[in-house]
């Protein structure tokens, strides 16, 4: 058990600021919200000058990539995809997934995130690192036409029994990598496949105006039409970047309860534009947030990412009510524990523990007008003290138990060199 | 002296990372730079795993403002000004102003910025606290048209005798608020103050598209075309914001040697708009970066800020290419130096010992495999460590030395509190 003196937290639900109090946790939940709790047994932790609200999920990864953050910036898309990183992404081993993995969930544990959704390859290896460090998360291979279909396929259904659901924390998923690289026959033996063994399908949505148009000029539909005829929606299922919806985009999104995930530092990066927001959120898309990968946003850092959802999306609408703090914060934090682990992890007597703890006394937070702005945007991320997952202290004062961070970036410093 | 051993720095002129070397710094200046400098006077600072650049040169800001952080979000411009930042700022005494501006300095100065351009009220009490701090920057008066011009041009008068140029590094400057609220007559005797003095003029420049659209009618001109027509540009001019410019009001910009303060954060939270940086550029505008108050902001942190001006070029002009890394380095860094204060910062022997020691052991900087993109793209300002001014150290360690932090934001917590 945890208990958590004298703290201050946030109802993300009601967006407001409660406390000061005492939480009990037990287990993988919060057990007890009062005042004076007494359990000899319990694990304390001093709370004054802190701050605890739900961890944050970060809807969209490729964790592994962080191999390549600052690696090749500033360059055109496809020039950066063809001539940068597909050639030494091509050379990367399970081993080095494993380890680029752990130095992408050192940072997210770090900033606060305490859950991921990634895509990408040699997911046993994912799998392995997430356990190791305590993460929740969804992990699923990256799926494109070629001539390993066949192998993919068994390789995923060996993970389903091995991995998906083993330890409550990690679950598998199903990723047609986009429109564009699977064409729609293999597309919809993905979408099988994530049917028969009832998985959510993850894939890349209209993330660029080329994509979009292809689509139109090869199908003569958007892609998020492809993805409804095609049966997709039938699974529960996280739309990455939707950066060119049109209005009917939107309306399918919405009646078919997918899930959005934003990555808009990802998509100003590469100069893909800034997702259309507003339009979404009235149109009752459900909406979460990402980073994307480290070659692509150099930053894994929740915080930084929050602010930019809420600034982009002013900035595109023109309205400054739009993405208020409090309702970034549960793009980041609720909707996306709801969608994705069906848990409510908004502090209550009996909500799931995922829990971070900030410290307040950092000058940047100063003076504490209200706690709920200065979350979304004043935090650089350094003032996360400590990270709870599942129940466990991942990290405390700003130590990851049990991983050995110097080995970690040695690791991966010899992959980039090597490669 | 103090003498930096085996350092990695930034040639920032040339977008290339030196070193490893020793760097000797005497006075105010770099001295030396060689391998294996012996100097037994010198304080010795360990450059190992650090990277060392010129400090961050934020040009617009109020930095008072710091009160108001977080206290009134996700509001529409008039009715935040109107109705929650005007009534409070009245109630400001110059006591208050001594404090909020002390409590941005500490945040410039944890996060790498060396020095300012503020435009606020009650200045001497803000050449005070930057003096306490060690900060270098340019400090004036928002000018607007009301029944205070004579009283307050007498203290500006007042304010040139005893602060500018007194301590080598502060200066006063003149600063009409806006073409809106000062009106032509008034805003020319601004400038003519300006001339007489030899000061350069900072003030708020097409910021809102109202803003435009109201000089057209008014004026039948751009606000650019009407500073250009007054005789602004004579004098050195910083003009923040610039978020809606013709191209005409570019090329004005460009040949008359003004220097545009980007805001881009403060631009997107109002919604206000993203400026054309791409063109700007292009034209051959002159830039820099500031943050803007903290009201606006919420974070005083110019590595922030630099990720921004980048991420919001590119989305905007959908060129990926454009303010890469190197070149957003320069804004934030040797173009203001070179401009405000006609000096060199670009690190070589004689330049002006503006510095930053980052601690490059974090792991969001790993691998390494660009630290020029790493500045830019993947820091969150909580690295630096080490802030040295006028070749004097005012941070080592993450400390700032002389300064009470704690002292500092109960007396902001007080104001905020009876006003």
């Amino acid at each position: 058990m945890i208990l958590i003196k004298n703290i201050k937290y946030i109802d993300v639900e009601e967006s407001i600021v409660k406390g000061t109090c005492d939480i009990l946790i037990d287990g993988n939940r919060v057990k007890k919200i009062a005042n004076n709790i007494e359990e000899a047994s319990a694990y304390v932790i001093d709370g004054a000058d802190k701050l605890l609200m739900p961890g944050l999920f970060n809807t969209h990864n490729h964790v592994a990539m962080s191999v390549f953050r600052n690696y090749a910036d500033d360059m055109e898309l496809m020039d950066w995809l063809q001539n940068k990183i597909w050639p030494l992404e091509s050379k990367l081993t399970a081993e080095d997934i494993y380890w680029a993995s752990l130095l992408t969930f050192i940072e997210l544990v770090k900033t606060g995130t305490t859950a991921f959704n990634d895509m990408y390859m040699f997911c046993e290896r994912v799998f392995d690192a997430a356990s190791e460090i305590g993460m929740r998360g969804l992990i699923a291979r990256g799926m494109t036409n070629d001539a390993f279909n066949k192998e993919r396929e068994a390789n995923i259904r060996d993970m389903y029994e091995k991995y998906h659901q083993k330890d409550g924390l990690l679950r598998l998923a199903i990723a047609p990598h986009a429109i564009y690289t699977t064409g729609l026959d293999y597309l919809k033996s993905c979408i099988d496949l994530a049917k028969e063994l009832d998985l959510i399908i993850h894939t890349h949505a209209s993330e660029t105006l080329t994509e979009v148009n292809n689509s139109y000029k090869e199908y003569r539909k958007s892609p998020i039409k492809i993805f409804k005829e095609l049966g997709m929606f039938d699974q529960k299922t996280i739309l990455a970047h939707c950066v060119h919806l049109s209005e009917e985009d939107m309306d399918i999104i919405a009646k078919n309860n997918a899930l959005v995930s934003l990555n808009v530092s990802s998509n100003m990066k590469l100069a893909s534009g800034i997702p259309d927001i507003k339009n979404m959120f009235v149109r009752g898309d459900k909406l979460a947030i990402g980073t994307d990968g480290a070659s692509s946003n150099n930053m894994q850092n929740m915080f930084t990412e929050m602010r930019a959802v809420s600034l982009a999306a002013k900035a595109r609408s023109l309205d400054p009510k739009v993405m208020s703090a409090g309702e970034v914060l549960k793009l980041a934090t609720i909707n996306p524990y709801k969608y994705i682990f069906d848990e409510d992890v908004n502090i209550s007597e009996g909500s799931l523990a995922d829990l971070i703890l900030i410290n307040l006394d950092n000058t940047n937070l100063k003076p504490q007008n209200n706690l709920i702005s200065a979350m979304v945007y004043s935090m650089n991320g350094s003032e996360v003290d400590t990270t709870i997952i599942n129940g466990k202290i991942i990290m405390e004062n700003k130590k990851i138990k049990g991983i050995d961070e110097d080995l970690v970036v040695r690791k991966v410093e010899e992959i980039i060199k090597n490669i």
